[in-house]
Formats: structure tokens, C-alpha cells, sequence
């Protein structure tokens, strides 16, 4: 099974999930409390993620990335988006050139707007 | 890992690029400046991500996901792991039961520690 | 104000620099640039806060909490207001029943939103 | 009243609630929990004045922005510190050379870093 397997499983869970009580389950109460309360929960998992790997502790860092990205996929489907499309970007910046060129494009804007 | 596997194909590109010679790579020089550096990138494309979000910018959702789950593995490459390790997680966490326990657990966990 | 008040002097600073040349001064870039790169700059200081504090370097935790601080500023002087209004609201919180009761408020809405 | 009397009364306020009951203060309960509780808040309110900005609401963005900085003060005393050494250190920087300096020094170092 791939990476795009598991993924699209997984969003197929939270879609169903989605539609269940919000009352008896985490991921129906996260969208039923809306784009707001998601967002944030992205931003706390990003934290908890920072704090894993200063702390070096590889299985914190595997669960809070697992969490960050749970998180990630449920921000998604509230924009009606799903993983494949985060997968189809990455393929299109994946190969030799194509990462490549989207890192130097990066730094290259960030320089432009950090630069004196 | 199969030539299908978008994310384990990009982790072995990451680790590949991260022998590189860090004046002409992105992913070489984000790895030469060590953990902290890899981890505030992940505090910074988290916080794009939230503002994507915020726009209801449907492209640049993708496209800041895709740029978390990048540094992400980064992250994850950084200590010696890779993404097989988090969908190992996610599909631990999966499915029916499996997935409302975890979330259940959080928001209890959660209650315990804001509660009065 | 008066001149012993550290944060409304800092905040008139901001406010003179901003009219200042982009190509010269870092404030005045910043504003040039426009809300959205004011709002990542505070998802990075605090990053660097949590790093810091992760640490445990005192002096790095006062430069981050500075910068954090600092950029703080430049969001408010961005929306038209100042740490006058931050302090009022600190002021309005502060007391031993004040304080209590926002955080009571806090948890409270927290559970009722975490709560399963 | 400068914004020092505010901050450092403030700062009173917290040290006095940590010494409280653990079940009956908010504040008290934060220091119980521990460093990664309390640098935890940073990030979640660093998240949400960044979503108060996007959504362009003053109000909001006050009282964001006192969250933080709030919570900024419990992770100061936390190590030991004060608002005291924070606005020391936005003294050092502050004046026509010392801010444009530091800014300077600052988008140097990250050009360096984020340079090809």
C-alpha cells in the first residue's frame, strides 16, 4: 500500500466522520465548530511538533507529525480540497530540477523581501 | 516503497539532495543549519498555511500544505525518519473505532489539563 | 505618555520609521509589504520564543520575547492602534478577581468546545 | 501610569496566582503543568492574533495581542525573568540607529541563511 493509499483512506474516514454526531465525535465537533477552530489546531500541532524535535525524541516527533498532518488533511476537506491534490503539488515540485527550483525560487522572494 | 509512492519518493530525493553542496541546494543548506532552522520552518509554514486558510485561497491551501508536509520531512529526515514512520501512525490511528479513541483521549487529556 | 514610557516611545519609533524609505529601514519594509507578511513575522517570533524557551537560555528567551514583542507592535500600528489599547486590556484583566475570572472564562470555553 | 507600572504589576499578579491553588487558578494550573504548557500557549496565541489580523478585527486583535503578551509573561517568569529585562532589551534596540541596526543585522543574518 502507498503513501496516497493510506492518505485517501484516511480522508475518506474524516469525510465520513464529518457527518456523524458532533457530540460523540472529535473530528464531526472540529467542523462543526468551523474554519477557525481548525486553523488554530494547525497552529497548535505545528507548535507541539517544534517542541518534539527540541526535545529529540523521535517517537513524540513521529505522533505530532502524524497529528500535524491529520490535522492538515482536515483543514483541506473543510476547503472541499483532499491530500491528493497536496501530493499532485509535491510531485510537480518533486525530480532533480523541480525541488530545486522551487527552493531557489523561495529563498530567491525571500531575499527580495528581506533584503536592505 | 514502491516508484508509485509520491511521499517515500520525495523522502529519498530530500535524502539525496541533503548530500549536496549546501551553496547550490535548498534542502542541503536547510540541513547544514541544523534543527532549529528545519524546525522554524515548520512554525512558518504552518502560519502560512493558517493564512491561506483565513483567504479561503483554495491554491494556496494546497500549496502551503504541500510546503508544511516538505519540511515536515525534513524534520523527519533530520532524525533519521522518514514518512513511513507517521502513515504507520495514521493508519494505527484509523479507521472506525480507532480514530474517535485517539480523538476521544486528546480531548480528554485536553480537558484534564484546562479544567478547573 | 511620557518620555519613561517604553512602549508608546517604541511605538512612536514605528510609527516615524514607517514613513521611513522601504529600501532603507526594516519597519518601514515591513509595512510596505503589508499585513500578511506583518501577521508570518509573528508566527516566526513565536516559534523562536518556544525554541528559545525550549532551550532554557534566558538571554534568548528576553531577545525572542523582544522580537515577539516588537512585531506585536507593528501589527497594531498596522490596524491603526497601539500598546495603550493592549495595556487597558491587561489593565482590565489584571486584579486578583479580573485575572481569575478571564482565565475561568478561558477554560470554560475551551472545555465546552474540546469537551466530548 | 507607564506602560513599566502596567507590565510590572502584572508580572506581580502572576507571581503571586502561581504560588495559588493549582484547581482554582488558571495561572497556578499553568506553571503546575509545566515549561512545554505554558510555551505551548505562545504558539496557540501567536495563531490566533495572526487569524484576529487576517480577519482585520481590532477589537479582536487587542485582545489577542494581550493573550500573547500575557502568556509571554508566564513563560518570562517561568525562567526566572520580567518584563523588566524585555523592555530593557526594546530600550537597547530603540533610537533612530538602534532599531534600523538591528533590523538590519537581523535580515542580514537571514539573507545569509536563506540565500543561494
Amino acid at each position: 500500500m502507498t503513501s496516497q493509499d493510506t492518505l485517501m483512506r484516511l480522508h475518506a474516514v474524516i469525510e465520513t466522520r464529518r457527518q456523524g454526531d458532533p457530540d460523540k465525535s472529535y473530528v464531526a465537533r472540529l467542523f462543526h465548530k468551523g474554519t477557525d477552530a481548525i486553523l488554530k489546531k494547525i497552529g497548535e500541532e505545528a507548535t507541539e511538533t517544534v517542541m518534539a524535535g527540541k526535545d529529540g525524541d523521535r517517537q513524540k516527533i513521529v505522533y505530532e507529525v502524524a497529528d500535524l498532518w491529520f490535522h492538515s488533511m482536515i483543514a483541506l476537506a473543510q476547503f472541499g480540497l483532499s491530500p491528493a491534490e497536496v501530493l499532485a503539488e509535491l510531485e510537480r515540485r518533486e525530480g532533480l530540477s523541480g525541488l530545486e527550483e522551487f527552493a531557489a525560487r523561495k529563498a530567491q522572494v525571500r531575499e527580495q523581501q528581506e533584503g536592505s
